[in-house]
């Protein structure tokens, strides 16, 4: 406890479990099923977007390693627990049953860094509808934030046409959403981060520049270069925008001769700047310095320098605020249901009617239809058994089995995944511009399907 | 450890710390500034938008408590150092330097529920350059996303006009974030949130109706409501639109009487649903059962339904992603320094001079002034001493000071606070199309300032 003016204020203790990142209806909705003898009764809730952002082509799935993590840390201890029944959230025997509360039920999901299209079913899960409904918001919050962000990424990688790019937007978005954006964009193909904390926790490349107050403190940029080179030696990356540009590399190169690594340029016309810098780093002797350019890219910005000598990229806003999508419009969404707790009663399919928002019942797999070219023409949902093709992907993998964490992988996996999975769609895909998704999604009815 | 496919990948262990929600680049900066004897300088940075988003015509401050909270845990641990050394990110003695790291310095700021404008010097970090530039990406990372967050629900509350507002945009936002966003909502206005942890940690008040998985999961929609009304009572709000929402209508009132709470519509054309569902209810004899509305609501929804028989909003999504500002573009800029590393040292005013991006330099202080009428009718943002009028207002507030956080306050005052500081804008504030700041930002110079 602070004190402060008079009152005591609590410090806050963040702490690690996720059982309350969770909305209250769930736990009063889980309540009212327990009293009312449902609770047992099996589910499947699935994942799935009804459409991508306006114009956009494909989504990305990422978060799912994250997910995992948090479906383990899913319990709920005493502090929670008191905090639910003071406030009567939930009654005495809702909180005793939360309190043995450990997922036990399956989930399958497309793998991290796959590609995703409208009614793609990127997540199953399987289990009582009770301990199934308590994963809803998580499972949201996650999916919703890291497939936002890597689907923005990937067009930003797609449109830099191989050139590395800095992901440094942690200062645009909320502290820890920042750790997610750096893995997220690392698994679309972001070549690093500034985010430390996404490197300690994920083992993202982690890199970095100087800002204008570093060459401020100093009484010139002459002696601000030469800090920045004494301590971090010549293959640092300057930043010569703070005054005069042309000014600044003749310094920087007068100080760290043609083996510096790299000038920074954050501001002004970024394709102008870029050329002028590179004639005049040329004229210099430092053919081998690159330049790198930030400031307000995205996905638009990257493309229109696609023929400036630009060497890297640094993206900050527009990838961590989704570049105008900043949630993937991901819903959990039951789809079938038992009758009876029994764990051998048949699954009915079910599906809401609501006006403009109907949704499709009965538990679905989904295949990547892939042609003799290896590239892939339509995503089959089916409620049956998938029916893969010879070159067809099945696009589930299991996640979790009997309440077992089984679907962990490399951070490096998803990332590859992602690559592969990209190569393979039509080019299509690959335009920036707005259009319909890449692939088309077709419903095959299979029939009701345990 | 877990042992995955043959492979062993760490769980992540989230922690509480903040010292590594920060860019790389703070602490190369620190490394060289350390080594070249500059790192001691006393330095002032601020923080402050150049910009509101295009046509808003004020921001709101949130996020200062969860700051206060951030500064205090901001300490390396062992395992965050030897992660730095390991990757050689930094050196051992800036390592060694890291580990004693306390900042010590003052930080003033506007309270938290202050209304902005343009170049508002929002927040002021005094120390030496060494532990202020430290924080920058944690201080804006938290009050660029808590700003936008507050910002946008000060609207939605204005456009409801009294009726309460419901927080329940989580599945929408990062896990954590969704926890910020309902704290920065119920500052802004919001009456309640769906969020858990928000209750927990913050005290926010928590609401919930029930999802149509919740009718589904039931052999028919009666079950359902049944089920719900015996565990949570008549007071409860029932979800008419998984199927026919007049039938359901009928079989709520049916159910649980005229003392039914409230009935929650997801779907359709809410003003028409919301007439008809009025009617059934007056002629069903359910006068006192309130209406909540939800689905894709943002200010402007919000404020279209304003005549329609309405008593309460849901608000998600355009909540979480700041109704299409998601981030608030608050930048943290060195402003003043001295020459040396003696507390006595004249300060000096610094700033840069990029192309589109100039700074102003000198520490600000701001005050909000304010007619005879009670209404604000200017920013003053001075480099000199503040001169405030009868009525005016000198809106920074100690935070910090030597290290000592002195700033905090229950969120109730800070909720308060926004209610009292919008009560005193002028009236073109509270109108939702596009339109200038509603308090033009005057700068004064008061020549260099300690």
């Amino acid at each position: 406890m602070v004190h402060t003016a008079g009152r005591k204020v609590p410090v806050v203790d963040l702490g690690d479990g996720t059982a309350l990142l969770t909305d209250r209806y769930e736990l009063t909705m889980l309540q009212a099923a327990l009293r009312g003898g449902t609770a047992g009764r099996r589910a499947v809730f699935e994942v799935f977007a009804r459409s991508l952002p306006a114009g956009r082509r494909y989504g990305v799935v990422a978060g799912t390693g994250r997910l995992l993590d948090a479906i383990e840390a899913f319990r709920f201890d005493r502090a929670e627990l008191d905090f639910l029944t003071a406030n009567r959230i939930v009654d005495e025997p809702t909180a005793q049953w939360l309190e043995k509360y450990r997922f036990s039920g399956n989930v399958w999901g497309y793998s991290e860094g796959e590609c995703f299209f409208p009614d793609s079913p990127i997540l199953v899960v399987e289990g009582t509808f009770a301990e199934a409904v308590l994963l809803e918001t998580v499972a949201l919050s996650i999916l919703n934030h890291d497939c936002a962000i890597a689907s923005a990424a990937s067009r930003m990688t797609q449109a830099a046409h191989g050139r590395p790019i800095i992901e440094m937007g942690s200062r645009r978005t909320h502290e820890r959403a920042a750790v997610a954006s750096a893995r997220a964009a690392y698994i679309a193909g972001f070549a690093t981060t500034s985010n430390l904390e996404a490197g300690r926790l994920y083992g993202v490349p982690t890199a970095g520049t100087a800002a204008h107050s570093f060459t401020l403190l100093h009484d010139s940029e002459r002696h601000g270069f030469q800090a920045q080179l004494a301590s971090l030696g010549e293959d640092t990356t300057l930043l010569v925008d703070t005054y005069d540009v042309e000014r600044a590399v003749r310094t920087a190169v007068e100080l760290a001769g043609p083996s510096l690594g790299a000038v920074r340029i954050d501001s002004g016309d970024l394709g102008v700047m870029a050329r002028r810098v590179r004639e005049q780093l040329d004229s210099l002797g430092a053919r081998d310095t690159r330049i790198v350019v930030t400031g307000d890219l995205d996905e638009f910005g990257i493309a229109a320098l696609a023929a400036a000598p630009v060497d890297g990229y640094g993206v900050g806003t527009s990838l961590v605020t989704g570049s105008g999508a900043p949630t993937a419009s991901l819903v959990y969404k039951l789809v079938a249901r038992s009758d009876a707790p029994d764990p051998e009663a048949p699954m009915r399919p079910v599906a809401k009617r609501s006006v403009g928002k109907p949704s499709r019942g009965g538990r679905k797999a989904a295949v990547r239809r892939v042609d003799g070219h290896g590239t892939a023409y339509a995503e089959t949902v089916t409620t049956g058994e998938p029916a893969p093709g010879p070159r067809d992907r099945v696009l589930q993998v299991p996640l979790v089995l009997n309440g077992d964490i089984v679907g962990r992988e490399p951070l490096g996996t998803a990332r590859e995944h992602h690559a592969r999975a990209l190569a393979e769609l039509p080019p299509t895909a690959l335009q920036l511009s707005k259009g319909d998704p890449a692939v088309p999604t077709e419903f095959v009815d299979g029939g009701p399907r345990r």
